[in-house]
């Protein structure tokens, strides 16, 4: 099985060595999966779990055993939230067309979202996922600057198209890095020695820059998920991505946010992660939680950068900000706002992390905490002096969490992280189930 | 403007020409688009459509005035079919999650679909758009193949990725046709001067094959939409691709079949276009009306194919085949059978074809009448002996149809072919509705 987190939790259709534990309705939907989607689609968790219905924060097998959800980001707002699915039933109703009619709703949702962003960034495009709009994005930005090379952190996944892949270092050796694709060294401020962060990657960038331009290729385009969350989920300290904004910017490239992972109002503090770093990105790219599960994503831009790609290149994305996509998102953008999700991010946020600190007090192979908002890590090591990861525990911890039914993951390039980010209206009462469950399985493999 | 046939018929935000007959509320809608959405948001007509509402083949503005769909392929088994709209807003309210827990809609769903399918295509993966699942054929077929070239037709368009952008020639001089991408002419069986166009247009992907070969390019794939959409849909005669099905595969490459126009059983006498023709393909893709407009799109495959791609490189779409979409999806195949709108499709196709023709006799710019169940078109030509296209006539008779509330376009490399696609429960009331406005507005135009 491959090093990658993202397979590390995943069973390639029907495991024996699992099959003690399923049942036989479990290895009928696992040997069906196989024989009709392929050898593609992977399942996550040793065991993996049937799911029939969600709720706010709880996934449901079919015997209604309770799971609790520290890990989905597409259902931000809650799984199945009334708003949304109201939204999407009336607009389903009424008419689901394209853009190439005149219609409001895609202009008051456009006015909503980009109210959120920085005064120079006054454009929106749609796209139907994140690794479309990343590709748009890649698009976008080859054709403004007339350059091809593109920078990306060592284990950044930014999606699934083939230009896409191939800035994805974390799709492992079957899938090459593009030859105008150059690879830094993620800004791991743990390992970091005490060093500036901040100054050292914006180091790393100016020498791949360098690097590129001597090897004949024009300079494109930065593109980072501004919490890194491949990389291990590198969020500290605030800030420190400035540096780097400036040499980008400074070299005629343009900066990419990536913002499916941190964005609308996750980190807490900020509606998007680029602003907890102080920086005016020129495209940013959102996803996942854009629609509660809709598919819908886009690209935000300064108007500037579009001008020259939308006047002389057709793009037109069929099911894009269709009328029922826009009325999802509408719908969750009202309810971050209406509901105080984002101040409920920090306070859950900051209430997970001082917990997941105690156990780090309590178990020595808890090597650092850390996080924003509702997105945060711990991460596992062999002994805090080398900082060695520990990915076999990381693995126990995962799968032990599954079978108290708590569902998270684990991201970094040997998956030794937890990778915890529960939808947005998790409560005191959930992070306590969270908790209390991850310090028994600690306790366990202990 | 440019040229192609997908721009002709747009304005780019506000055109002043036009202002004298948009409203003040058609103003402001055009100049808020362009503001916030950019300059890549083009709408059709000289004079846009503005709507609120649609049902089954009929779109409505805000005053009310009922616009006949004659071109939405989209919204196939009618625009808000009450079971889709039903299934969607059933199954938002129970659970909507991604393919990495076990469910059982998708595999129940891809039994039915694949049972549409010859015996030899039997495995199936989703992605959400159908430039999505395009550029994962791609990769599957580069992946397996370990070739790189690709065959496309002269005015090809098969979607909105970077890959995928640089195999659509339509897409004109500012997107470069990618340079492992050869092009061959289209199939042009009405300029055919008698000869076999299978056997004319199988040699012309032979000595492409040849060609590129030649230049060290090791041949992966040759991908058509059956149906020539953008070529100018070019139908006949039935059978003509078997011979080119016969030489990709015999060179080692994989015949693609991009069913995202004529598959979901709009020719009428098939489920897919490639059946048309008597072939096999190794891949399939799908896309627009598999959803009614709910985002779901896919590629089916022979497993043999899939294989190693699925095995060595990790794909997963987060929202491909979500609980939601695949929910639409089954409705939509289930109605498709239920009201027998295949037999109708070839019902009212032979009807539209008939009535086009008598229009042939009547108006000599004319040129010719063809199609495939509700995929029709009608050849503009300036006169019939040149044979050259009329591309001015084929926008005033856009535009004129546009006024008279009958909704179509234009294809081919001029814009001169119509481009008849109604949702599949057209009647002969509606064809009447269409043939009696295409007939005052060609006299108008003669």
């Amino acid at each position: 099985m491959a090093a990658s987190s993202a397979t590390a939790f995943m069973i390639n259709g029907f495991d024996p060595t699992t099959a003690d534990r399923l049942t036989q309705d479990e290895q009928n939907l696992i040997a069906r999966r196989r024989k009709l989607l392929g050898p593609s689609y992977k399942l996550f968790y040793e065991h993996p779990v049937h799911v029939v219905r969600a709720e706010g924060v709880w996934l449901y097998d079919p015997e209604g055993n309770a799971f609790l959800d520290v890990y989905n980001n597409v259902p931000s707002v809650g799984h199945c939230h009334p708003r949304v699915v109201d939204a999407i039933a009336k607009q389903s109703k009424v008419l689901n067309t394209h853009t190439r009619y005149l219609h409001e709703d895609i202009l008051k949702y456009s006015e909503d979202l980009l109210a959120t962003y920085p005064d120079e960034i006054s454009n929106v495009m749609y796209t139907c996922t994140g690794s479309e709009a990343v590709d748009l994005a890649l698009r976008i930005a080859r054709y403004y600057t007339g350059g091809t090379g593109i920078i990306v952190t060592a284990n950044a996944y930014h999606g699934l198209t083939t230009a896409v892949a191939e800035i994805s270092p974390s799709m492992g050796p079957n899938v090459p890095i593009g030859q105008h694709v150059y690879v830094v060294e993620a800004p791991d401020d743990y390992r970091g020695n005490g060093e500036d962060i901040g100054e050292v990657f914006a180091q790393r960038v100016e020498d791949a820059i360098k690097k590129m331009t001597r090897h004949g290729i024009k300079f494109a385009a930065f593109i980072a998920d501004g919490i890194f969350s491949t990389d291990g989920i590198l969020t500290d300290p605030p800030g420190f991505l400035k540096k780097t904004a400036d040499v980008v910017q400074a070299a005629g490239g343009l900066y990419i946010a990536d913002e499916v992972q941190p964005g609308f109002g996750r980190t807490g503090t900020h509606w998007w992660g680029f602003q907890r770093h102080g920086i005016v990105p020129d495209l940013v790219v959102m996803g996942k939680p854009m629609g509660n599960g809709m598919p819908i994503a886009g690209v935000a831009a300064k108007p500037e950068v579009l001008e020259s790609f939308g006047n002389d290149i057709r793009y037109f994305n069929t099911f894009g900000a269709n009328t029922v996509s826009i009325a999802a998102a509408q719908a969750v953008l009202d309810v971050i706002k209406d509901e105080d999700l984002m101040a409920n991010s920090v306070k859950i946020g900051d209430y997970m992390v001082d917990g997941m600190k105690k156990l780090q007090q309590k178990y020595e192979h808890v090597g650092d905490v850390r996080g924003a908002g509702l997105f945060l890590a711990m991460e596992f090591v062999t002994d805090r002096t080398s900082k060695k990861p520990d990915a076999k525990l990381s693995l126990n911890v995962v799968n032990g969490l599954r079978e108290k039914r708590i569902l998270i993951s684990a991201a970094s390039p040997s998956g030794n992280v937890l990778k915890i980010r529960p939808p947005l209206p998790f409560t005191a009462e959930h992070a306590d189930v969270f908790l209390s469950g991850l310090d028994e399985v600690l306790a366990a493999n202990s």
